[in-house]
């Protein structure tokens, strides 16, 4: 994707709130997501984020605060799912995002930008819905460094199974457990199989994990038996998010020979509530490559374009928030932070390989990218891989205390952010989640 | 489920087809789908099987057919899904069911009865879609035969895995490539590592399989973080169908170290049109229990009802007809046959398992059994057991030909009935689906 006038880091909004120092949301960003004000018996729909204010797609469309394609664009977003803003494809989401952009500018003016401007609702006063109806969703398994670091507890002898380095590994989660950032959620019950024991014991996960994944959502999709190449898979990517899936590691192990994780995954996945979309990203794409000396992609997993700029280039961060950091008003610790331009395979790869054997994507799909864990340890993703499988304590200085895995009251904070010189500062918001106690 | 008026094997019914020798059909069944006349611009509607006629649900309802519960529940059947109707729960599915049993009584009259005959409309000349938009999709791996067999070829050393015998396996499934029976598709294309190779190589796959399964639609379901126990399970299964999950072997035993199988299996999965209901099926219930030298169900696994009746003995085979077959115009040939009885899990005892965690199930969605093979070679449900991974030709005596995986142009056709002395037999009809050539 080129740049364009919308990725100039000197334009400016109207908006004082789109310069706040550390901002995710200045008007180079503008990502979509679905609200309604908090506690109101409000429609959900579409909105997009600009400083600390939401402008409502149903009052732009409503009010015909912007024409032509954009117009019929934010047609789309004004119900409570953007799934058919999302099957309209590239032309479409950049004509919205260019039209409200335009309206943002300082010094513009006109009827668009007092319907605009009369459209906004304070985020401190919103709630969001997840921005999409998931009809599926996916999970990746894409950094390398997660793949060895968790290889390394299950499988000692064989950390990286043979086909990493030439599939980009997925398996299917849960849609329907998929929640959006705030959510509360049960420790899960469950089975587990202790060192040395017999038999299973039931009960309240002892080993409860976080992971550390973006999520992108599908575009327009495919047919079944229509595969997307590579050279076409950008166009089916909206954008991304930030993704928590939250894993109970003492039931995952133990069910999940032969066929894959289940109940260890699918009591809750949570999502942060705005897509930064691809064309926002495009300033902060990096180029992509395997080491020469290990396997190179097969031709259908590989084009010009990846290889060019294929990664993205996100700084990603886990803060972890405990009841006692609450009550005694200590901030967050921050338990690790990475990049993702570390992981080993491109969405694009991700989204071809999904549909290479014909499986068909729908517009609003999730597609997560498994556990970021960067190259050095304090990079890694998942607690498991911190503590190395509960091994050693990671410390949690603010509170002077420790954990090897999460405990009842443990908030976990994503958070993920673009900077770098010559481009605005861009943001993905946050994830956030609290594991509430097991009802046995 | 207790037996009551709908089971009784002298009712008889005024349409002459119900009484066909070998019907799937009769009085006793009334099964549930979602149909229109074919190739027609008609709304999809919810239907009901007697005899070779449907019963249009929507015409039901406009007409006031039935009246009081039977009524709303006609009405949640108007649409072009079943959702409304499997979440309200087993009263409306049994109000339902008898207003629709007693109106096709022999001897029935009244205007109810004469709404009813005006609303058929003949099987041959109907299409149909799935009887559920499927939010989540999700097959198990119950049978220990099937395990057995296929541990067998992929892991001689250690066939059964050691969680077997306490957990009801599943991995979740896709939901979008589900179809209804008689949808052609694709060989599918992607990566398999040749044995004795280096690296793997993309291109059609060379070991297409299909699996003999039952599958269950989710009625009301949970909220998420609240699990259905056992005594519970059942009120929360509408019925059951025949399901083939389509399987590339090559792909998915290069792939599913060590998430489970992905694409190997996304390609399409096959579901039979017609949904038999739970209390349809209740003459045939049969005790369940695992052999008492072996490990016994957790608590939370077990419960009276299920060990009395928790089986459920449905007769099923598979058909197979190639090309040759339809050329020559030569019956299709039947590859195996076996009983639901010898499933290790019951379908309870997977839903129960599914929310143990606090996954919320949704109702429409779909859970597959898994392959069902006997404790016989010749009950086997997937090729791959039949030609114990390709290395024995399976014979088809009607052409005088083999196979060890399936060809271009196959069909393979599942069958399933439930009959014994004193009940009317009642059937699933069929699932069918061609393999069409991969495009490369």
């Amino acid at each position: 994707m080129q740049l364009n006038h919308t990725h100039d880091v000197n334009t400016r909004s109207w908006l004082e709130s789109a310069h706040a120092p550390g901002t995710d949301f200045p008007i180079q960003n503008l990502p979509f997501g679905v609200f309604r004000r908090k506690g109101s018996g409000e429609a959900f729909r579409g909105g997009v984020a600009i400083g600390d204010q939401v402008i409502d797609l149903a009052a732009i469309a409503r009010d015909n605060a912007v024409s032509g394609p954009a117009a019929q664009a934010a047609n789309a977003c004004a119900g409570d799912a953007l799934n058919d803003f999302l099957a309209m494809g590239p032309a479409a989401w950049r004509a919205l995002r260019h039209a409200l952009f335009d309206l943002l500018k300082a010094g513009a003016s006109g009827p668009g930008v007092s319907a605009l401007r009369a459209s906004l609702v304070p985020q401190a006063e919103v709630e969001h819905r997840l921005p999409t109806r998931i009809g599926d969703y996916t999970d990746f398994y894409t950094s390398i460094h997660h793949a060895r670091n968790v290889g390394r507890v299950m499988r000692p002898d064989d950390p990286l199974t043979s086909n990493f380095q030439w599939i980009p590994i997925a398996y299917h989660g849960r849609a329907s457990s998929v929640v959006i950032s705030g959510t509360a959620f049960r420790r899960p019950m469950g089975q587990a199989m202790p060192p040395g024991a017999s038999a299973p014991v039931y009960g309240a996960c002892k080993r409860l994990d976080y992971e550390l994944e973006m999520g992108f959502y599908v575009g327009p999709g495919n047919a079944m038996g229509e595969p997307i190449p590579m050279a076409e898979a950008e166009q089916h990517i909206f954008g991304m998010c930030l993704l928590n899936d939250w894993s109970a590691r003492d039931h995952q192990f133990w069910e999940m020979a032969p066929l894959g994780p289940f109940l260890g995954k699918n009591f809750c996945t949570t999502v942060s509530p705005w897509i930064v979309s691809m064309e926002a990203l495009a300033p902060y794409r990096v180029p992509f490559a395997h080491p020469a000396d290990e396997p190179q992609p097969l031709a259908y997993l590989d084009s010009a374009a990846n290889t060019e700029r294929g990664g993205v280039d996100v700084q990603l961060e886990v803060q972890l928030e405990s009841r006692e950091h609450r009550t005694r008003g200590v901030a967050p610790d921050r338990l690790s932070a990475t990049s993702f331009r570390h992981q080993y395979w491109t969405i694009a790869q991700m989204l071809t390989q999904h549909t290479v054997g014909g499986c068909n994507l729908q517009p609003g799909d999730l597609l997560g990218t498994g556990t970021i864990s960067g190259p050095t340890a304090s990079e890694a993703g998942a607690i498991v891989e911190l503590s190395v499988g509960g091994t050693r304590a990671v410390p949690l200085p603010g509170i002077g205390g420790e954990r090897r895995f999460l405990e009842d009251g443990d908030t976990v904070i994503l958070r993920g952010w673009c900077e770098k010189p010559g481009a605005a500062r861009i943001g993905f918001g946050e994830s956030r989640g609290e594991v509430l106690p097991a009802v046995g």
